[in-house]
């Protein structure tokens, strides 16, 4: 199942946004570790030749509506999911080829909760954390909070 | 002056950063209100027909950007500007034909700070504000800090 919802996912960031398909944004990996969006460079260069911190937050973004979008999925539930708001600190400039962002999995007990109330509630909220590291450490720091509504 | 400093700032925004370009951002105005960028929701929906917040945050952050090359360039002072940090709230969809981002002048009084920091100290921090409106009023609410170094 995770393949199928892995392919319907890549699916939706690049043919149902644009502007996600013009950064290149793949799906690089989805594991206990979390999951991690990829995007390339030479995309998404700025005048200076490092990463535009505005791909870097849209990377960021992605990376967890991806993320509530597995979760809810893979538990079988539906709902629109939408971003409140967020929060970043670019700590150091990008300039590897590829730009990778990596939402980390929730805390068991997070998770569990957030099914509970969008299961009982029809609605349910999730912080997610986002990282985009470099060589030299994390480069970038995002907090996200997302919101599902059941529409079904 | 400002005329042609808003014709190289519109240069370096869609010929130097690819991602600006595909997302079809413009200088909309420049005034004592402040400094407004525009871009079609066209270019910049998603899956479910409004504006990505991706491209909302990134217009936001191109409106401070923006700002404050104009403040520096317009008082003769040079420097990479770099946006450190950011926070932003996601109140309302946006699904307007044009989406503009408005960043609000800075009060004289912080402008003349930073800019006696900078020529002082050859770096300096501007915090902005800038909102994207619809007709139901603030549907993004957008705060970022920026810092200048002169490496001239």
């Amino acid at each position: 199942m995770p393949e199928r919802l892995l392919e319907e996912l890549q699916s939706t960031i690049e043919r149902e946004i644009p502007m996600c398909g013009h950064m290149g944004v793949h799906v690089h990996s989805y594991s206990e570790r979390g999951l991690t969006l990829r995007a390339p460079l030479e995309r998404n260069i700025n005048h200076q030749g490092t990463a535009f911190a505005g791909s870097l937050n849209a990377l960021c973004t992605m990376a967890g509506w991806a993320s509530v979008f597995m979760l809810t999925r893979r538990n079988g539930l539906a709902g629109d999911i939408v971003i409140r708001r967020s929060a970043i600190k670019y700590l150091r400039p990008v300039d590897s080829a590829e730009i990778f962002a990596n939402c980390a999995a929730v805390a068991d007990v997070d998770r569990d909760f957030f099914l509970e109330m969008l299961q009982k509630k029809g609605q349910a909220k999730l912080d997610l954390r986002v990282e985009i590291l470099t060589d030299l450490g994390v480069a970038v720091s995002f907090t996200g909070s997302y919101v599902v509504v059941d529409g079904s």
